[in-house]
């Protein structure tokens, strides 16, 4: 059995805990939390955070389920010495750093951690990575939706008069039919998504002013065409409190004698948090297996041979599977 | 430069000659032909198969481009111990006996040898393993096509009367729907692919009794709902003359919460040799390295992480792709 602890015990924590119950060679040791461990109830024992490293004999993989602004960036280093770690880390400009600063920490203390996992960065980057290797003459398209944001949800909260918000994004159909027919199209930002906003505002609030705050936000919202719809409470709850997303990674290309190919890797989840959990653990399994072999340091989904994440052995695999 | 050798000059040996030619780090030495040489014509010196040997030293990865029928299972093993080879080995069967075979032989000569590449075996085979990884609970659906089947389509021809024929595996679209959906039916074969022939009859022929031959033939199409049209061979010159192929690898599942998830792997192939062509170049950049490391022995597509198919170092990745 390997021996699972979470880290953080937010929904991607809550979301391990029910993924390690479909795994059958793991099991839940411990949930770490930064709030009192009384108020706190998991389906294992819940410590203080600080408490973590003492605990090192008794956990072979630490899940670390904490945010990617302020939590990862200290956290996964810190217990890369002492654990086997693996985290959602999907700071895009900051993973090189994070990847140096795991390294060396999970070479010192002799653990592998795996940074960046999830579907995207993730899964998602595996298929970027197979589709340029087999088609090396092509464009690679990431479209991502029709899904709750919650970077975008949360920015438009932050507005005042705003009391709730849920942002999905979605896919502009006409640039994935291109894409698909193997045109290869050069796309802007505004042709290949839009952003669809469901607000609801403070009674009695100026909600032309929030509509245009929201549409004028620089980065997350003024490259789109972005649609608000002002909302109560009750329907917000009805029908957006899921966080459902998805998206595609599509590759079109052609090969040396002319003719043309697509491969596309489409992921429909009802929720996104469940989802990456399920796939943080069975990086864990491949993490505690590689940590076995001997190896250590940091490694991303790009350094994981497929065979490390299934529960089956490799006879089994190349029986069943190839 | 990766020295790259071809070993068979067919539509794959042709396909892995021009996939060669994206691929900026490889550099094709020689074509190997059981044929006169002279009567062969190729971007590179033509040689007797029997002459590759002698050329281990001017040759880093021999890609092997026979059929798996009778020339792969002696001659992946044969070569294995004298080059890095790269095989398409498909009989599902005998997968494991030949990666025995071949484990053997490479590890005696200290080389790599990767099995049973393409899109099926291959592509497909990750991503059955990297879906039931993911999403343990759950069903993983393969179909095939809309595409020809070059194993029916012979059979076809060696029926008495036939001239010539091209026989498409066609994905029924009730069948995908129902998986799309998250049901997880229950499928059998006939209620997943139909089978579509266009066949070439001698003049007089009992076009009849070969409709009948076909339909009931064991194996290739008496457990499918087959349709026959008979065709003129101007028709099938004109409309049937390429190899198009393709198919989806379907995982739906839930998550512990409940949750559903589809994932989605689709290829849509102009060419079938061209594009399983150009997988085996991607696998020989990655038999070329592992060697370099130090590894020897059989491999298939599930032992070998993804960073070792592109051309770009592991840093370049994790900045671009994840």
């Amino acid at each position: 059995m390997i021996r699972i602890g979470i880290y953080g015990y937010g929904n991607l924590g809550r979301g391990v805990e029910s993924a390690i119950g479909q795994n059958p060679d793991m099991e839940l040791v411990g949930v770490f939390t930064r709030r009192d461990p009384k108020t706190v109830s998991a389906k294992a024992p819940v410590y203080r955070a600080e408490d973590a490293i003492s605990m090192q004999d008794k956990i072979d993989v630490m899940i670390l389920c904490g945010g990617s602004a302020t939590d990862l960036p200290v956290q996964t280093p810190l217990l890369a010495e002492h654990f086997n770690v693996i985290d959602s880390f999907d700071t895009h400009a900051k993973i090189p750093s994070h990847f140096t600063a795991v390294d060396e920490k999970a070479k010192k203390g002799g653990k592998v951690g795996v940074i960046s996992v999830g579907w995207d960065p993730g899964l998602f980057s595996l298929m970027r990575l197979y589709g340029g290797a087999v088609l090396p003459e092509g464009e690679s398209y990431t479209f991502w939706g029709k899904g709750v944001s919650q970077g975008h949800s949360d920015a438009i909260r932050r507005i005042e008069g705003v009391v709730d918000a849920r942002q999905y994004t979605v896919p502009v159909e006409k640039a994935l039919s291109a894409v698909r027919s193997g045109e290869n199209p050069v796309l802007t930002t505004r042709e290949k998504h839009t952003r669809e906003c469901f607000v609801v505002a403070e009674e009695g609030a100026d909600t032309a002013r929030i509509e245009k705050e929201i549409k004028e936000m620089p980065n997350y919202f003024s490259d789109y065409d972005t649609t608000v719809h002002f909302i109560s409470m009750e329907e917000l709850r009805a029908n957006h409190s899921g966080l459902p997303h998805g998206g595609m990674v599509i590759r079109a290309g052609k090969t040396g004698d002319g003719s043309k190919h697509t491969v596309e890797y489409a992921l429909k989840l009802d929720s996104n948090p469940a989802f990456t959990s399920s796939v943080l653990c069975a990086y864990a399994r491949a993490a505690y297996r590689l940590q076995k072999e001997g190896k250590s340091g940091c490694m991303t989904v790009l350094d994981i041979a497929p065979k490390y994440l299934s529960p089956e052995n490799v006879e089994t695999l190349r029986a069943t599977l190839l």
